[in-house]
């Protein structure tokens, strides 16, 4: 592959087969090399994990022009790792992550697979982005969700992104002209209340599948993620990879630990 | 059990059967009713993963006076939602996370699973902290990381912690009179350098092993957990459940996305 094409390392959380995985690989191929490593099998929920316990496997499946795509059987995370410290020669240019098919709003940053490779893209300083749409169809319509996509990438490749941050974008789901415009928002404040679905197994034994609901700790809130997303707004989170609460640091010397 | 003590959640990733949190449950112990809900086997690098593929199983392991234990096949994450939307009537007063056999520092925050346990605590709106020996001996000597967290659990228990923060407290690897102190420190920027393990199969396919190394990305700062660390010093940093980077707000709206 000729060196001097941007290289784009294209990863999700949904697997390789993914419908949001091909529609992101159609928006990045006009603008550089492509390397896709995703996972052989879906990984949602994922989060930032590694595999620590089993050994990785990677599959070549398809080769052409500027363009080659990898499986690998761990999780989002392992995917970046593998791609940048052993199936690449050089450092991407850029690591974009999805589209994944949900949301990946407000506090769904910390369980999503594909949030999880987009951070840990940024670790690595990687300009890195992660897109989700807002339905969990396997064949949702990613034609708003394509063209949200070339422009944010397009305007990361224009301006950069400072280390250390990463971009959390999410599309409401719909036709391109029901999507009001492009929002920068915070990540909302809010959790999930789990409500397990407690069953019991031929052998007499309970088990729990876990569901739930989100919990929106502050609905009146109209800068946050997901305001934007319900009043039909994409919505951009610069999300970054210190976690350090630096407002607590003062207070805390004054405990006298 | 009485209603009037507070009611402490410990889990940790190593799972139920790990010395660091039968420590961890001495620790705790005489503060109040316990409830132990851990992973079954170990989880180390798990994240903030959650299990959306498979049912969970939880078992009750012991019961005595104010301390019950549970073991659950799930991740740390899935122990701290089963523990607190299933197991318990009421919400913890405290989430204590750990000890974890090595180090969970700077960047480490994100793929561990007992920082992911933290996290999940503080996101339910519990006090949380998670705790780590910089050891990854089995049978570690935990006693100077008992002293450590004992006098952390009274600071928080005596000045609680602001909603969306909680605890990252690292301990060094040697006796109590080794450590200087105890650091209130910012996570240091840094990632681990992946080598991979090649190796190859009895049928002639290769696989890798994730192994690696450390990059500190900033060797010289003397207010990091890492700089702490090697210098004989507890860490302790507030980290937060809010992933937005506000210095960039501004300048993203600029973008005219």
């Amino acid at each position: 592959m000729k060196s001097d094409k941007l290289l784009i390392l294209v990863t999700n959380d949904d697997g390789l087969e993914a419908k949001g995985i091909k529609e992101l690989v159609n928006v990045v191929r006009p603008l550089g090399r492509v390397v896709v490593v995703a996972p052989s099998d879906p990984q949602s929920g994922m989060s930032h994990a590694i595999t620590v316990k089993n050994p990785l496997r990677v599959k070549k499946m398809y080769e052409e022009n500027d363009l080659v795509m990898y499986k690998c059987n761990g999780t989002p995370v392992d995917c970046v790792k593998i791609a940048c410290n052993q199936l690449l020669k050089e450092k991407p240019g850029l690591l974009v992550a999805g589209i994944n098919h949900g949301s990946n709003s407000s506090t769904s940053v910390f369980y999503s697979g594909t949030l999880g490779a987009t951070l840990e893209g940024c670790i690595n300083e990687i300009p890195s982005i992660g897109f989700s749409l807002l339905s969990l169809d396997s064949n949702a319509d990613f034609t708003a969700a394509k063209s949200v996509a070339g422009r944010v990438i397009s305007k990361v490749m224009e301006n950069g992104l400072p280390r250390s941050v990463c971009l959390n974008v999410n599309i409401p789901n719909g036709y391109p002209d029901e999507i009001k415009g492009i929002r920068i928002c915070r990540q909302n404040k809010g959790f999930w209340r789990e409500e397990f679905d407690k069953r019991t197994d031929p052998m007499g034994k309970h088990y729990f599948w876990l569901t739930g609901y989100y919990h929106n700790s502050e609905p009146e809130a109209d800068d946050t993620d997901e305001w934007a997303l319900r009043n039909a707004y994409v919505s951009v989170v610069p999300i970054q990879t210190d976690l350090t609460a630096y407002t607590m640091l003062d207070n805390l010397r004054q405990w006298k630990l």
